[in-house]
Protein backbone atom coordinates (compact mmCIF):
# COMPACT_ATOMS: atom_id res chain seq x y z
CA UNK A 1 0.00 0.00 0.00
CA UNK A 2 1.61 3.41 -0.86
CA UNK A 3 2.07 5.98 2.05
CA UNK A 4 0.53 8.35 0.02
CA UNK A 5 -2.62 7.24 -1.64
CA UNK A 6 -4.99 4.08 -2.38
CA UNK A 7 -4.33 3.35 -6.25
CA UNK A 8 -7.81 0.72 -7.64
CA UNK A 9 -7.25 -0.43 -10.91
CA UNK A 10 -10.24 -1.35 -12.37
CA UNK A 11 -10.25 -3.66 -15.44
CA UNK A 12 -12.83 -2.17 -18.24
CA UNK A 13 -13.75 -5.32 -20.92
CA UNK A 14 -16.33 -4.80 -23.62
CA UNK A 15 -20.12 -6.20 -22.02
CA UNK A 16 -18.55 -5.75 -18.02
CA UNK A 17 -21.82 -5.23 -15.88
CA UNK A 18 -22.55 -1.78 -14.98
CA UNK A 19 -22.87 -2.67 -11.46
CA UNK A 20 -20.16 -5.00 -10.70
CA UNK A 21 -17.78 -2.36 -11.79
CA UNK A 22 -19.32 0.70 -10.25
CA UNK A 23 -20.87 -0.36 -6.68
CA UNK A 24 -17.46 -1.19 -5.38
CA UNK A 25 -15.82 2.07 -6.82
CA UNK A 26 -18.72 4.07 -5.28
CA UNK A 27 -17.22 2.50 -1.76
CA UNK A 28 -13.86 3.10 -2.64
CA UNK A 29 -14.27 6.47 -3.73
CA UNK A 30 -15.31 7.76 -0.56
CA UNK A 31 -12.75 6.19 1.84
CA UNK A 32 -11.48 9.75 3.60
CA UNK A 33 -8.61 8.61 5.29
CA UNK A 34 -6.34 8.30 1.85
CA UNK A 35 -6.49 10.05 -1.52
CA UNK A 36 -8.05 6.88 -3.88
CA UNK A 37 -7.16 7.51 -7.05
CA UNK A 38 -9.33 4.94 -9.36
CA UNK A 39 -7.68 3.69 -12.79
CA UNK A 40 -9.87 2.80 -15.47
CA UNK A 41 -7.68 0.01 -17.65
CA UNK A 42 -8.58 -1.51 -20.90
CA UNK A 43 -6.40 -3.25 -23.67
CA UNK A 44 -6.79 -0.37 -26.01
CA UNK A 45 -7.74 3.75 -25.58
CA UNK A 46 -10.82 4.32 -26.73
CA UNK A 47 -14.19 4.22 -24.36
CA UNK A 48 -15.42 0.52 -23.84
CA UNK A 49 -19.14 0.12 -23.72
CA UNK A 50 -20.64 -2.13 -20.56
CA UNK A 51 -23.35 -4.72 -20.77
CA UNK A 52 -26.95 -4.31 -21.77
CA UNK A 53 -28.74 -7.31 -20.42
CA UNK A 54 -27.47 -9.77 -22.33
CA UNK A 55 -25.65 -7.88 -25.06
CA UNK A 56 -22.42 -6.75 -25.17
CA UNK A 57 -20.71 -3.78 -26.12
CA UNK A 58 -24.36 -1.54 -26.50
CA UNK A 59 -24.33 -0.25 -23.08
CA UNK A 60 -22.95 2.83 -21.16
CA UNK A 61 -19.22 3.80 -22.59
CA UNK A 62 -16.69 4.80 -20.03
CA UNK A 63 -13.19 5.71 -21.22
CA UNK A 64 -9.96 4.31 -20.15
CA UNK A 65 -7.25 6.40 -18.34
CA UNK A 66 -4.65 3.12 -19.03
CA UNK A 67 -3.62 0.39 -21.19
CA UNK A 68 -2.74 -3.17 -19.76
CA UNK A 69 -0.02 -3.08 -21.17
CA UNK A 70 1.55 0.15 -19.60
CA UNK A 71 -0.14 -0.28 -16.70
CA UNK A 72 0.97 0.95 -12.84
CA UNK A 73 0.95 -1.53 -10.15
CA UNK A 74 -2.48 -0.92 -8.47
CA UNK A 75 -3.07 -1.05 -4.69
CA UNK A 76 -6.85 -2.73 -5.23
CA UNK A 77 -7.37 -4.71 -8.55
CA UNK A 78 -10.91 -5.02 -9.46
CA UNK A 79 -12.42 -7.36 -12.12
CA UNK A 80 -15.85 -6.86 -12.92
CA UNK A 81 -17.92 -9.72 -14.02
CA UNK A 82 -20.73 -9.58 -17.11
CA UNK A 83 -21.95 -11.53 -20.21
CA UNK A 84 -18.78 -9.89 -21.84
CA UNK A 85 -16.71 -12.34 -19.49
CA UNK A 86 -17.10 -14.99 -22.18
CA UNK A 87 -15.14 -13.64 -25.40
CA UNK A 88 -12.56 -12.26 -22.34
CA UNK A 89 -11.64 -15.96 -21.27
CA UNK A 90 -10.08 -16.63 -24.38
CA UNK A 91 -8.14 -13.01 -24.46
CA UNK A 92 -4.35 -13.14 -24.26
CA UNK A 93 -3.92 -9.62 -23.65
CA UNK A 94 -6.31 -9.90 -20.91
CA UNK A 95 -5.08 -13.16 -18.94
CA UNK A 96 -1.08 -11.46 -19.71
CA UNK A 97 -2.35 -8.10 -17.89
CA UNK A 98 -4.37 -10.25 -14.93
CA UNK A 99 -1.63 -12.34 -14.34
CA UNK A 100 1.37 -9.69 -13.70
CA UNK A 101 -1.13 -6.93 -12.25
CA UNK A 102 -2.42 -9.17 -10.01
CA UNK A 103 0.70 -10.37 -8.84
CA UNK A 104 1.80 -7.32 -8.42
CA UNK A 105 -1.50 -6.01 -6.55
CA UNK A 106 -1.86 -5.67 -2.65
CA UNK A 107 -5.25 -7.00 -2.95
CA UNK A 108 -7.27 -8.30 -5.80
CA UNK A 109 -11.48 -8.33 -5.77
CA UNK A 110 -13.77 -10.00 -8.87
CA UNK A 111 -17.35 -9.43 -8.87
CA UNK A 112 -19.70 -12.12 -10.34
CA UNK A 113 -18.14 -14.14 -13.10
CA UNK A 114 -15.03 -11.74 -12.94
CA UNK A 115 -13.27 -14.65 -11.09
CA UNK A 116 -13.48 -16.97 -13.76
CA UNK A 117 -11.11 -14.42 -15.49
CA UNK A 118 -9.15 -14.83 -12.39
CA UNK A 119 -9.08 -18.53 -12.42
CA UNK A 120 -8.21 -18.57 -15.98
CA UNK A 121 -5.25 -16.64 -15.44
CA UNK A 122 -3.82 -19.15 -12.60
CA UNK A 123 -4.47 -16.84 -10.08
CA UNK A 124 -7.05 -18.37 -7.92
CA UNK A 125 -5.29 -22.07 -7.63
CA UNK A 126 -5.63 -23.33 -4.38
CA UNK A 127 -8.11 -20.79 -3.63
CA UNK A 128 -11.26 -20.59 -2.09
CA UNK A 129 -13.41 -18.52 -4.10
CA UNK A 130 -17.33 -17.55 -5.39
CA UNK A 131 -18.52 -16.51 -8.58
CA UNK A 132 -22.53 -16.02 -9.66
CA UNK A 133 -24.89 -18.26 -8.80
CA UNK A 134 -26.84 -18.34 -12.39
CA UNK A 135 -23.79 -18.96 -14.19
CA UNK A 136 -21.94 -21.21 -11.20
CA UNK A 137 -21.04 -24.00 -13.42
CA UNK A 138 -19.22 -21.84 -15.74
CA UNK A 139 -17.06 -21.13 -12.79
CA UNK A 140 -16.52 -24.73 -11.54
CA UNK A 141 -16.01 -25.83 -15.26
CA UNK A 142 -12.98 -23.52 -15.63
CA UNK A 143 -10.48 -24.75 -12.59
CA UNK A 144 -10.35 -27.65 -10.87
CA UNK A 145 -7.89 -26.13 -8.38
CA UNK A 146 -10.16 -23.74 -7.45
CA UNK A 147 -12.09 -24.59 -4.30
CA UNK A 148 -15.33 -23.08 -5.75
CA UNK A 149 -17.84 -22.05 -2.58
CA UNK A 150 -21.30 -22.29 -3.64
CA UNK A 151 -22.98 -20.85 -0.97
CA UNK A 152 -21.25 -17.21 0.16
CA UNK A 153 -22.05 -13.47 -0.81
CA UNK A 154 -18.46 -12.97 -0.69
CA UNK A 155 -15.19 -15.12 -0.38
CA UNK A 156 -12.00 -13.78 1.44
CA UNK A 157 -8.65 -15.72 1.15
CA UNK A 158 -5.38 -14.03 1.46
CA UNK A 159 -5.57 -11.27 -0.81
CA UNK A 160 -8.04 -11.96 -3.33
CA UNK A 161 -11.76 -11.34 -2.32
CA UNK A 162 -14.42 -12.98 -4.83
CA UNK A 163 -17.89 -11.97 -4.23
CA UNK A 164 -21.16 -13.47 -5.77
CA UNK A 165 -23.52 -11.55 -8.51
CA UNK A 166 -23.97 -8.00 -9.22
CA UNK A 167 -25.02 -5.89 -6.13
CA UNK A 168 -22.36 -8.73 -4.03
CA UNK A 169 -19.53 -6.53 -4.93
CA UNK A 170 -21.08 -3.69 -2.66
CA UNK A 171 -21.07 -6.07 0.14
CA UNK A 172 -17.25 -7.17 -0.61
CA UNK A 173 -15.55 -3.83 -1.26
CA UNK A 174 -16.86 -2.75 2.01
CA UNK A 175 -15.13 -5.63 3.35
CA UNK A 176 -12.39 -4.82 1.54
CA UNK A 177 -12.74 -1.29 3.08
CA UNK A 178 -13.04 -2.98 6.61
CA UNK A 179 -9.67 -4.93 5.92
CA UNK A 180 -7.74 -1.87 4.80
CA UNK A 181 -8.94 0.29 7.39
CA UNK A 182 -11.10 -0.89 9.96
CA UNK A 183 -15.20 -1.84 10.59
CA UNK A 184 -16.17 1.72 11.54
CA UNK A 185 -14.42 3.32 8.08
CA UNK A 186 -16.62 0.64 6.20
CA UNK A 187 -19.90 1.07 8.38
CA UNK A 188 -19.51 4.90 7.79
CA UNK A 189 -19.14 4.80 4.40
CA UNK A 190 -22.12 2.38 4.14
CA UNK A 191 -24.08 5.03 5.82
CA UNK A 192 -22.95 7.62 3.79
CA UNK A 193 -24.24 5.58 0.78
CA UNK A 194 -27.19 4.88 2.29
CA UNK A 195 -26.22 0.75 1.76
CA UNK A 196 -27.33 -1.46 4.22
CA UNK A 197 -24.44 -3.53 4.10
CA UNK A 198 -24.30 -7.54 4.19
CA UNK A 199 -22.17 -7.92 6.66
CA UNK A 200 -22.40 -11.62 6.65
CA UNK A 201 -19.99 -13.21 4.12
CA UNK A 202 -20.89 -16.80 4.11
CA UNK A 203 -24.88 -15.52 4.36
CA UNK A 204 -25.99 -15.78 0.57
CA UNK A 205 -29.75 -15.13 0.34
CA UNK A 206 -29.61 -15.68 -3.84
CA UNK A 207 -27.49 -18.97 -4.23
CA UNK A 208 -31.05 -21.03 -3.89
CA UNK A 209 -33.66 -18.94 -5.90
CA UNK A 210 -30.94 -18.47 -8.84
CA UNK A 211 -29.62 -22.08 -8.76
CA UNK A 212 -32.96 -23.09 -9.28
CA UNK A 213 -33.77 -20.41 -11.99
CA UNK A 214 -30.46 -22.22 -13.56
CA UNK A 215 -31.73 -25.77 -13.57
CA UNK A 216 -34.64 -24.15 -15.08
CA UNK A 217 -33.10 -22.90 -18.38
CA UNK A 218 -30.73 -25.45 -18.34
CA UNK A 219 -27.66 -23.59 -17.72
CA UNK A 220 -26.90 -26.54 -15.09
CA UNK B 1 -43.66 4.95 -24.58
CA UNK B 2 -42.22 3.56 -27.50
CA UNK B 3 -43.90 0.44 -28.80
CA UNK B 4 -40.56 -0.80 -30.10
CA UNK B 5 -38.24 -0.02 -27.29
CA UNK B 6 -37.55 1.90 -23.84
CA UNK B 7 -35.37 4.73 -23.96
CA UNK B 8 -33.61 5.63 -20.82
CA UNK B 9 -31.70 9.49 -21.31
CA UNK B 10 -29.23 9.62 -18.30
CA UNK B 11 -27.90 13.00 -17.07
CA UNK B 12 -23.48 13.26 -17.16
CA UNK B 13 -22.20 16.53 -15.24
CA UNK B 14 -18.90 17.15 -13.78
CA UNK B 15 -18.85 15.43 -10.22
CA UNK B 16 -21.95 13.02 -10.62
CA UNK B 17 -21.96 10.34 -7.97
CA UNK B 18 -21.15 6.80 -9.52
CA UNK B 19 -23.75 4.75 -8.04
CA UNK B 20 -26.33 7.01 -8.43
CA UNK B 21 -26.33 6.89 -12.00
CA UNK B 22 -25.35 3.33 -12.29
CA UNK B 23 -27.01 1.60 -9.89
CA UNK B 24 -30.45 3.06 -11.53
CA UNK B 25 -28.79 2.15 -15.10
CA UNK B 26 -28.10 -1.33 -13.73
CA UNK B 27 -31.72 -2.28 -12.96
CA UNK B 28 -33.06 -0.81 -16.19
CA UNK B 29 -30.44 -2.15 -18.21
CA UNK B 30 -31.94 -6.05 -16.72
CA UNK B 31 -35.48 -5.33 -18.10
CA UNK B 32 -36.19 -8.15 -20.74
CA UNK B 33 -39.58 -7.25 -22.13
CA UNK B 34 -38.72 -4.06 -24.33
CA UNK B 35 -35.51 -3.56 -26.01
CA UNK B 36 -33.81 -0.68 -23.41
CA UNK B 37 -31.64 1.62 -25.05
CA UNK B 38 -29.45 4.18 -22.63
CA UNK B 39 -28.57 7.76 -24.32
CA UNK B 40 -25.33 8.96 -21.55
CA UNK B 41 -26.64 12.57 -22.36
CA UNK B 42 -23.97 15.47 -21.68
CA UNK B 43 -23.69 19.39 -22.07
CA UNK B 44 -20.89 18.63 -24.63
CA UNK B 45 -18.55 15.51 -26.48
CA UNK B 46 -15.73 14.91 -23.86
CA UNK B 47 -15.92 11.90 -21.22
CA UNK B 48 -17.68 13.22 -18.16
CA UNK B 49 -15.50 12.81 -14.66
CA UNK B 50 -18.04 11.44 -11.67
CA UNK B 51 -17.15 12.31 -8.32
CA UNK B 52 -14.28 11.02 -6.27
CA UNK B 53 -15.42 12.14 -2.15
CA UNK B 54 -16.05 15.70 -2.24
CA UNK B 55 -13.12 16.02 -5.10
CA UNK B 56 -15.41 17.13 -9.05
CA UNK B 57 -14.28 15.89 -12.17
CA UNK B 58 -11.34 13.29 -11.00
CA UNK B 59 -13.10 9.72 -10.93
CA UNK B 60 -14.06 7.58 -13.63
CA UNK B 61 -14.82 9.13 -16.73
CA UNK B 62 -18.04 8.22 -18.88
CA UNK B 63 -18.29 8.94 -22.38
CA UNK B 64 -21.81 10.98 -23.75
CA UNK B 65 -24.04 9.65 -26.42
CA UNK B 66 -25.85 12.77 -27.19
CA UNK B 67 -25.59 16.46 -26.48
CA UNK B 68 -27.91 18.15 -24.02
CA UNK B 69 -28.81 21.22 -27.34
CA UNK B 70 -30.08 18.22 -29.79
CA UNK B 71 -31.69 15.07 -27.92
CA UNK B 72 -34.19 13.11 -28.35
CA UNK B 73 -37.14 13.03 -26.26
CA UNK B 74 -36.60 9.84 -24.08
CA UNK B 75 -38.94 7.65 -21.62
CA UNK B 76 -36.97 7.59 -18.72
CA UNK B 77 -35.02 10.55 -17.88
CA UNK B 78 -32.35 10.07 -14.95
CA UNK B 79 -31.10 12.77 -13.07
CA UNK B 80 -28.20 11.89 -10.49
CA UNK B 81 -26.77 13.80 -7.81
CA UNK B 82 -23.15 14.40 -6.45
CA UNK B 83 -21.07 16.71 -4.92
CA UNK B 84 -21.01 18.71 -8.92
CA UNK B 85 -25.32 19.40 -8.36
CA UNK B 86 -23.87 22.87 -6.51
CA UNK B 87 -22.12 24.26 -9.81
CA UNK B 88 -25.04 23.11 -12.33
CA UNK B 89 -27.24 24.60 -10.21
CA UNK B 90 -25.73 27.78 -11.93
CA UNK B 91 -25.65 26.26 -15.50
CA UNK B 92 -28.42 27.63 -17.51
CA UNK B 93 -27.37 24.84 -20.35
CA UNK B 94 -28.35 22.26 -17.71
CA UNK B 95 -31.50 23.52 -16.35
CA UNK B 96 -33.25 24.79 -19.90
CA UNK B 97 -32.44 20.99 -21.02
CA UNK B 98 -33.93 19.20 -17.89
CA UNK B 99 -36.54 21.58 -18.39
CA UNK B 100 -37.33 20.37 -21.66
CA UNK B 101 -36.25 17.23 -21.76
CA UNK B 102 -38.17 16.70 -17.92
CA UNK B 103 -41.38 17.70 -19.64
CA UNK B 104 -41.00 15.83 -22.96
CA UNK B 105 -40.15 12.45 -20.99
CA UNK B 106 -42.54 9.41 -19.69
CA UNK B 107 -40.95 9.65 -16.25
CA UNK B 108 -38.80 11.50 -14.64
CA UNK B 109 -36.34 10.07 -12.01
CA UNK B 110 -33.84 11.47 -9.49
CA UNK B 111 -31.26 10.00 -6.92
CA UNK B 112 -29.68 12.48 -4.14
CA UNK B 113 -29.36 15.83 -4.68
CA UNK B 114 -30.64 15.67 -8.21
CA UNK B 115 -34.10 16.32 -7.26
CA UNK B 116 -32.21 19.99 -6.65
CA UNK B 117 -31.16 20.16 -9.94
CA UNK B 118 -35.32 19.15 -10.68
CA UNK B 119 -36.53 21.89 -8.05
CA UNK B 120 -34.45 24.32 -10.06
CA UNK B 121 -35.31 24.10 -13.60
CA UNK B 122 -39.00 24.47 -12.02
CA UNK B 123 -39.84 20.48 -12.50
CA UNK B 124 -41.06 19.73 -9.13
CA UNK B 125 -43.62 22.91 -8.18
CA UNK B 126 -46.61 21.67 -6.00
CA UNK B 127 -45.17 18.19 -6.08
CA UNK B 128 -43.82 15.85 -3.14
CA UNK B 129 -39.88 14.96 -3.58
CA UNK B 130 -37.12 13.89 -1.24
CA UNK B 131 -33.72 14.29 -1.64
CA UNK B 132 -30.35 13.20 0.12
CA UNK B 133 -30.79 13.67 3.91
CA UNK B 134 -27.42 14.73 4.61
CA UNK B 135 -27.74 17.89 2.62
CA UNK B 136 -31.74 18.02 2.83
CA UNK B 137 -31.40 21.72 3.58
CA UNK B 138 -29.69 22.73 0.01
CA UNK B 139 -33.30 21.08 -0.94
CA UNK B 140 -35.52 22.54 1.38
CA UNK B 141 -33.80 26.07 0.80
CA UNK B 142 -33.96 25.85 -2.97
CA UNK B 143 -37.78 25.32 -3.63
CA UNK B 144 -40.78 26.58 -1.19
CA UNK B 145 -43.26 25.46 -3.60
CA UNK B 146 -41.78 21.99 -3.75
CA UNK B 147 -43.75 20.13 -1.10
CA UNK B 148 -40.34 18.29 0.52
CA UNK B 149 -40.66 14.83 2.14
CA UNK B 150 -37.80 14.10 4.63
CA UNK B 151 -38.25 10.59 6.02
CA UNK B 152 -38.17 8.60 2.49
CA UNK B 153 -36.10 6.23 1.00
CA UNK B 154 -38.02 7.78 -1.93
CA UNK B 155 -41.33 9.28 -3.58
CA UNK B 156 -43.62 8.98 -6.66
CA UNK B 157 -45.67 11.98 -7.50
CA UNK B 158 -47.19 11.65 -10.85
CA UNK B 159 -44.16 11.10 -13.09
CA UNK B 160 -42.03 12.21 -10.71
CA UNK B 161 -39.41 9.66 -8.86
CA UNK B 162 -37.05 11.23 -6.44
CA UNK B 163 -34.85 9.33 -3.95
CA UNK B 164 -32.97 9.39 -0.80
CA UNK B 165 -28.90 9.49 -1.31
CA UNK B 166 -26.74 7.07 -3.58
CA UNK B 167 -28.21 2.95 -3.01
CA UNK B 168 -31.81 4.52 -2.83
CA UNK B 169 -31.77 4.85 -6.55
CA UNK B 170 -32.16 1.32 -6.86
CA UNK B 171 -34.94 0.96 -4.59
CA UNK B 172 -36.37 3.71 -6.65
CA UNK B 173 -35.27 2.34 -10.36
CA UNK B 174 -37.04 -0.95 -9.10
CA UNK B 175 -40.55 0.66 -8.31
CA UNK B 176 -40.68 2.38 -11.54
CA UNK B 177 -39.51 -1.03 -13.27
CA UNK B 178 -42.17 -2.28 -11.29
CA UNK B 179 -45.49 0.90 -12.51
CA UNK B 180 -43.95 0.28 -16.12
CA UNK B 181 -44.46 -3.02 -15.84
CA UNK B 182 -45.52 -5.08 -13.52
CA UNK B 183 -44.22 -6.16 -9.21
CA UNK B 184 -43.19 -9.81 -10.75
CA UNK B 185 -40.45 -8.15 -13.26
CA UNK B 186 -38.85 -5.73 -10.98
CA UNK B 187 -39.02 -8.73 -8.42
CA UNK B 188 -37.08 -10.98 -11.24
CA UNK B 189 -34.39 -8.31 -11.45
CA UNK B 190 -33.99 -7.70 -8.35
CA UNK B 191 -33.10 -11.35 -7.65
CA UNK B 192 -31.16 -11.40 -11.08
CA UNK B 193 -29.00 -8.02 -9.77
CA UNK B 194 -28.64 -10.23 -5.76
CA UNK B 195 -30.55 -7.11 -4.75
CA UNK B 196 -32.24 -7.15 -1.79
CA UNK B 197 -34.68 -4.47 -2.92
CA UNK B 198 -36.22 -2.11 -0.06
CA UNK B 199 -40.10 -2.14 -0.84
CA UNK B 200 -41.08 0.27 1.26
CA UNK B 201 -40.52 4.12 0.00
CA UNK B 202 -41.60 5.26 3.42
CA UNK B 203 -38.80 3.72 5.36
CA UNK B 204 -36.20 5.33 5.45
CA UNK B 205 -33.65 3.74 7.80
CA UNK B 206 -30.99 6.80 7.22
CA UNK B 207 -32.72 9.50 7.42
CA UNK B 208 -31.89 10.23 11.28
CA UNK B 209 -28.02 8.77 11.59
CA UNK B 210 -27.63 11.08 8.35
CA UNK B 211 -29.52 14.19 9.92
CA UNK B 212 -27.48 13.90 13.21
CA UNK B 213 -24.18 13.66 11.37
CA UNK B 214 -25.21 16.62 9.63
CA UNK B 215 -26.05 18.45 12.38
CA UNK B 216 -22.87 17.77 14.05
CA UNK B 217 -20.97 19.43 10.85
CA UNK B 218 -23.09 22.35 10.86
CA UNK B 219 -24.85 21.51 7.71
CA UNK B 220 -28.14 21.87 8.97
Amino acid sequence: MSDRKLTVGAVLYPGFELLDMFGPLEMFSMIAQDPVEILMLAEGDEPVAAAMGEAIGVGPRVAPDGRFDDAPPVDILLVPGGFGTLPELDNPAMLQFLQRAGEQAGLVCSVCTGSVLLARAGLLAGRRATSNKQFFALATMENAEVQWVEQARWVEDGKFFTSSGVSAGMDMSLAVISRLYNQETAETIAQRAEYSWHRDADADPFADQLNEAARAMGLV
